[in-house]
């Protein structure tokens, strides 16, 4: 099987946005921007997400933004992050938001009392 | 008539990207950071959408994900992008998005042939 990807070219800011806009996917980016390849099924047990048809349509909508690279090799179904592409075409997008992600982690974890 | 929205530190990542990752609302935005006090009317105009109905529905997103504060002022209703606020939660993210739709904007005008 052969997925669709755009181009460079072709990535939208809002799709992108759109994307990275639901915290499961966005759990699933900063699981592939730790680096390396992953599978879907390794990024699946990585963020606690059982449902594997659930997953397939996050996977779908972030490599139809130009989020993510996808490719089935044999048995295995590949992700891996576009970052190249998005640093490119949004510079610092990327960052901004797995930094985000980050921070908002942190403030769920201080106890409300202290907010 | 009183808006909700969330304070500062409730604001997160993953709403914010939503609220930005849809044309309507990134051209808001847009509008918006133009500067000054809107209302909801002026930017209607500026961005071509003429259903108020659906704007209603793209403001209620953008404010209950902090992006915007909306306040009913005798008869009109303002709004005001919460630029501190993203500033300060995520350094560096709305400045990204917002040059990113310029520059898709521009490879929009760009013919094809081109690319």
């Amino acid at each position: 099987m052969t997925y669709r990807h755009p181009d460079r070219a072709q990535i939208r800011v809002d799709d992108v946005l759109s994307a990275l806009g639901n915290h499961v996917r966005l759990a699933a980016v900063r699981v592939l921007d730790a680096g390396g390849e992953h599978n879907c099924t390794s990024v699946l047990e990585a963020i606690g997400v059982t449902a594997k048809s659930t997953m397939t349509h996050h996977w779908r909508v972030l490599r139809e933004s130009g989020v993510i690279w996808q490719q089935a090799s044999g048995r295995e179904n590949l992700v891996t992050l576009r970052r190249d592409d998005l640093d490119a075409r949004y510079p610092g997008l990327l960052d901004a938001v797995l930094t985000g992600a980050r921070e908002d982690e942190a403030l769920e974890t201080v106890p409300t009392h202290l907010w």
